[in-house]
């Protein structure tokens, strides 16, 4: 019995060595679980990311655009910001944005804490200052010792409440989608159109840009190659952070992890279905008219994609009291 | 030894027994954990609270002004509803809410049931219809398939989304208060400042009104007994309901469970601090000015009525598809 428990050990090893060797030839790698560094410092940053006291109007929190119950975005097409103002982009899905080479659209933000700082900061979504979030936060004992114990000095600035909201944000990873599944070598775990229609999404060129464990996120490409996108947006991609006309219209290629979630597609959400977006895609960036079949097929591979989501309690905020600075809603 | 630990047992039975029937002589009693009848039903409703397509615009959740993170409430003095919406009057916390003789200041929805389907259809709260609300619902695999075994036929109306919201709403309780464990015989929970202040609110008065589990829920009462109540706010309370005169400023009055995380007070929110309500309450309605020591007491004894905050796994909620009618949240 122990030699047969000890063959099928070693036989296990085996089926699991070899796909994972195999799925290093896929343009697509599988998203493996977070390993968070500071388990404190992800705490703190779950708490400031899920409190609307980091807003002007004491209302609106990062979790209120990146919703985790809801692939970490809005689904809708532009957020709502303070006074109901309509944002002029979508709002990316804050899953797996820890693999992308930059943060926004347009890629202005080199990474997670640099973006933290910018809807807190921004009059058209959390409406306040960095100065009154930092007073906020230092008027509550237990934000101040939390800060104090990861940070060893009593004193709060916008550097440690963006590095604990990034570490937070780093966790947010969705391994173990039925395409990883596969990618690890279960061969079960899709069926076959979902596997034909991966074959399509290769060979069609796709994977050109949706590459790598995020399945993009790793470039910027310009959105209207073969024709131009026909937006009411305003948005010019890289364009209004270069200043390059060669960047206009350059975009950062957004992951396609959990995109059966995260509709409405595109800067501008104006595709609220994935067919949509998969017909607008295959003519405009590559050329090629899927027919129905195809493009169903494409459909039904993307939704392989969707992966475990991260499990959260939902933190308890600690109260504000006399001395922090209350919120101004209205006016 | 064994008869030293049974012994020690006996005495242990003998403390927790006497205190027990104690408090059936204090003018407040414990609150209970949460015994949720129907666990499934429970978790139905844990979701339909936190998805936001219940509003028009997609964005507002029943969890945006009764935040589960923040005492169930949203801090603000009034509410923010559709289109930024000034709500006209304080959103009560939903916690220990189900102790409630009835619910919404005045009254008005008769248990948590109805009260569920109010916000989801005022076009100052979540400017919704049922109707709407049911087709979104219906849309949606997953909750088709949950409603079906709940309520076993392949339909949804707003009675089941309504019995759903109100199951979750009953297990949103918080016992355990320093409070509640002095009243249960635990004499080193509170503070002789507390306890002090403990004994002020029930000679001055106070617990004519704030009483039973909820300290407070469980009667009407008009706002402004020695002087009248200056205050901006055109809410006239249960005169609203019964169009009685004698019921103008009828106001329900609010359990002063987790008072300490509730504020700003009043059904106008236009108190921020306990010292500022403790003052307000002494001289309206008990015509007595109480001393800054006494103030200071009677606050101190408030905020042992924390309880221990429901621990809540955010929900994951279930994608739209393209059945699903979509959010309207601009115009």
């Amino acid at each position: 019995m122990i030699m047969r428990a000890l063959i099928v050990s070693l036989l296990s090893i085996g089926t699991i060595a070899a796909p994972l060797a195999a799925s290093a030839n896929e343009p697509i790698q599988p998203i493996e679980a977070a390993k968070p560094k500071n388990e404190k410092m992800v705490k703190l940053g779950k708490m400031l990311f899920f409190d609307p006291r980091l807003s002007k109007s004491g209302f609106i929190s990062c979790n209120s655009c990146h919703n985790l119950s809801l692939g970490g975005t809005d689904n809708l097409p532009t957020s709502i910001g303070h006074n109901w103002f309509q944002g002029p982009i979508n709002a990316p899905t804050v899953l797996n944005s820890s693999l992308n080479l930059a943060q926004f659209w347009d890629g202005r933000a080199k990474d997670l804490k640099e973006q933290a700082g910018g809807p807190i900061a921004n009059p058209g979504e959390m409406a306040f200052t960095h100065e009154l979030t930092v007073d906020v936060l230092r008027s509550i004992p237990e934000y101040r010792a939390r800060f104090k114990e990861l940070f060893g000095a009593d004193k709060i600035n916008i550097d440690m409440v963006t590095d604990a909201i990034a570490a937070f944000e780093e966790t947010l990873v969705t391994p173990d989608s039925r395409f990883d599944k596969w990618l690890k070598g279960d061969k079960s775990a899709l069926t076959q159109a979902e596997l034909e229609g991966y074959k399509l999404f290769k060979e069609s060129g796709c994977t050109s840009c949706h590459n790598g464990p995020a399945v993009g996120g790793a470039s910027f490409q310009k959105f209207g190659v073969h024709e131009p996108y026909k937006t009411a947006s305003k948005a010019e991609g890289r364009f209004g952070v270069t200043g390059k006309d060669a960047d206009r219209f350059m975009f950062k290629v957004p992951t396609l992890r959990n995109v059966e979630l995260t509709y409405p597609y595109f800067h501008d959400g104006a595709a609220w279905t994935l067919e949509e977006a998969v017909e607008i895609m295959g003519r405009l960036q590559l050329g090629r008219k899927f027919s129905k079949d195809e493009n169903a097929k494409i459909v039904a591979f993307l939704k392989t994609l969707t992966g475990k989501q991260p499990e959260l309690k939902l933190p308890i905020l600690p109260p504000s009291n006399n001395e922090t600075p209350r919120p101004k809603p209205f006016g």
